[in-house]
């Protein structure tokens, strides 16, 4: 069957709410053979189509070849291009990643700015398309195996990411089928001569152990591709049942999650229980050996994750935020729209004062942005601090307003306060400062919430 | 490490209520390197140990010589000898199995008589103990990978069964080091020159895949190992969201299951809750799809296993047994043990009537073996047919007895007996004949068993 009536059936069926009427999509084009042939197939699906490339810079002169090829196909087919220039490698160093992770990491950053401001005719908002097919699904999966997966590995890639507002039209197409595409349509493209370890291990699975296994299991790729739809359907009741037992396990107080020790002696099974538990307190998997081993240890004893400590109280497991580990003083520039503290997250917005819908929720402050000057410090409450609760208009000692408002010890202990020029703006989840607030002539607003 | 010490320790810490002074092990020896280092490993830690050899006949001369070199073998560490010979080949052809499926089932059928009567002097029931080892596992696991596999494929071997009575104490070893350790102490072996298409498949991994794959994944063996871990504990959570779905989809009715249409259409994953819901009656996961069909078929609209159809009506989807398909009249030979028929399975078995217990269960029938003649003839009831209901003198017809015992249509449809002479013997899963029941005088019984 023609690649392109194969490309239309699949998003029919995989993607149906995805309409060329309705849609414009934003393709990642490196200028490699894969997103030459999915821009080709998108355009001539009559799809809305804008190209998105990123210049990394890791190839010298072979990386301006291939930024200015795209700028000629984005010219031929007549469509939008965004090309964005990445200093990658400084990027990584700063960053302490892999050039791969820091170049990925740089990549759906920018895609998801222009996203952000990308609407297609129709009002709906526009798609990333990128052009990973059957045979990257695949070898990714097996990539992770022999590295040593859990079942998320073995899932593959989704051909379509509601949050991420992603689609990969071509995950059903074999390598093999792209390359006939390319050669029948004529379709020019360039190569990428770089030599990373991911492009090897690709090449030795493609050249050496696929062919070799294909001689004992003629349908390998068949077979591989039915693995990947079965464990995602394994992931999905799997996770609903992890669900369960964290449920059961889990109990949590404040900035605290408490988990009682014998219930979870009796848990079974105990090591992937255990790991699904403390994987998102940045607890690795070798962790789970030194966690079992806590059941029996003194009180006090503990292990840590670079945001938190596990620690053995009597019969419980307290999972609680490390103190002093995280800066206690930090620094808000007026650009900076995410700030990591012990106790979560801050995010920052300025909104416009004229559509402002006030909240109830403690954990978003909304303040008048004429009030405001950056920058603002975030720090630790300490004995003597005061500020002006809302709708009051006398001071009050934080000590006092804690007691009034029945603070536990460890939310007592754990209280920051968000400060500008020694005045406190916002104890941060608990109420802001009356001198801050929201008034009728307030034009702008700086939103901030605690996550 | 010792190749002894790792084996005494992963004893003590894998099955730990195995213990050389209480446990009997009958040991399954090919005279391959695996099976003859094991029986050493196991006699050097002062097990009570038995061998058990089969001679499959499928090499000629080399079977007969493996089975003298096992002869030798026995005599020299002095312990008992099992060995048995099978006409695999016939055996085979009969049942319409492989080789490898036939020699699989007839060697565990063999151990599994031989465990029956087996007692170690502690009193405790012996142990089948077989020589696979973690080259094996990892092997096997990959062959299920490679050829396409849901969560169980990719478990590993347990080294403990409990039900099957059985340990696997070689499977932390590699291949390797079972090299090493009967180099070292001297051991001899026989080689199997069979070139069976599975050890050409394992040779193509140990030859090619596995060093290839080393090359970029240098940790590959912990790597696998690590996976067969994780997916040990993944396959026990799967297992309790499964059950958990069949509860709520599944109601049995006498000998049907009806699952509510509207209720399976809102599972997800489905097609995973359907195989696990159709596997068992005889269903292939090549079915599912034709299933999901019938959600939008007309009435009467099924499909079909050995053993079962899926009928589409109305609302429901009912599973029910296939009527007329499997032989209604089965002849019974005194040496069989079990029987298959459309309603299930009957195991019959010889037992001393000194120490019987009367049982209550109706699937259980104890006749008295000095009252029954061979053959015996399984058939569905017919109408005209009567028996003497346990404990009645008088007779009563069958289609009476139904009404009486206010069976469905269903079961009264379904319903078999067991006749001897043209006596009815056992009303299947209902009741006996006064006749054959047991009486003080009992000297043997035969006990049968419907699964």
């Amino acid at each position: 069957m023609d690649l392109l009536l194969k490309f239309k059936q699949f998003i029919a069926n995989a993607v149906p709410q995805l309409h060329p009427s309705n849609d414009e999509l934003l393709v990642a084009v490196s200028g490699g053979i894969d997103s030459i042939v999915l821009t080709d197939l998108l355009i001539k699906s009559k799809f809305d189509v804008a190209i998105a490339h990123c210049n990394f810079q890791l190839r010298g002169a072979e990386s301006d070849r291939d930024e200015a090829f795209v700028h000629q196909l984005a010219d031929r087919y007549g469509v939008p291009l965004f090309v964005q220039r990445f200093n990658t490698k400084q990027f990584a160093e700063e960053n302490k990643l892999s050039i791969q992770e820091a170049a990925r990491k740089l990549r759906y950053d920018w895609f998801g700015e222009i996203l952000e401001n990308k609407t297609a005719k129709s009002g709906n908002p526009a798609y990333l398309a990128t052009a990973h097919h059957a045979d990257d699904n695949v070898e990714t999966m097996l990539m992770h195996f022999f590295r040593g997966t859990g079942i998320q590995g073995l899932t593959g890639m989704p051909f379509y990411h509601k949050e991420r507002r992603m689609v990969r039209p071509l995950l059903f197409a074999s390598r093999e089928e792209i390359l006939v595409y390319a050669n029948d349509h004529r379709l020019a493209w360039v190569e990428d001569s770089s030599n990373a370890s991911d492009k090897y291990t690709r090449n030795l699975f493609r050249n050496k152990i696929i062919p070799s296994l294909k001689e004992v299991f003629p349908q390998l790729e068949e077979n591989l591709q039915g693995n990947l739809q079965r464990f995602s359907e394994i992931a999905e009741l799997y996770t609903e049942v992890v669900a369960q037992h964290k449920k059961k396990l889990i109990e949590t107080r404040g900035s605290e999650v408490h988990i009682p020790l014998l219930k979870l002696q009796k848990t079974s099974p105990l090591k992937t229980i255990i790991f699904e538990i403390i994987k998102e307190y940045n607890f690795s998997s070798a962790q789970v050996d030194e966690l079992i081993k806590l059941f029996d240890a003194d009180n006090g004893s503990f292990i840590e994750s670079a945001s938190r400590r596990i620690i053995k109280n009597r019969g419980w497991l307290i999972i609680a935020p490390k103190k002093n580990d995280i800066a206690d003083h930090i620094i808000i520039e007026e650009k900076e729209t995410h700030v990591h503290f012990s106790n979560g997250e801050l995010h920052i917005k300025k909104l416009d004062g004229a559509n402002i819908q006030v909240s109830a929720d403690k954990d978003v402050a909304l303040l008048d942005a004429s009030a405001i000057r950056f920058p603002l410090l975030l720090r630790k409450w300490k004995q003597g601090d005061y500020f002006y609760p809302l709708g009051m208009k006398k001071k009050k000692k934080l000590s006092r307003f804690f007691i009034d408002q029945k603070l536990s010890l460890v939310d007592k202990e754990s209280a920051w306060v968000l400060e500008m020029d020694k005045k406190i703006v916002w104890v941060v989840g608990h109420r802001i400062d009356d001198r801050f607030k929201l008034t009728p002539g307030t034009k702008n607003v700086i939103a901030i919430k605690k996550l």
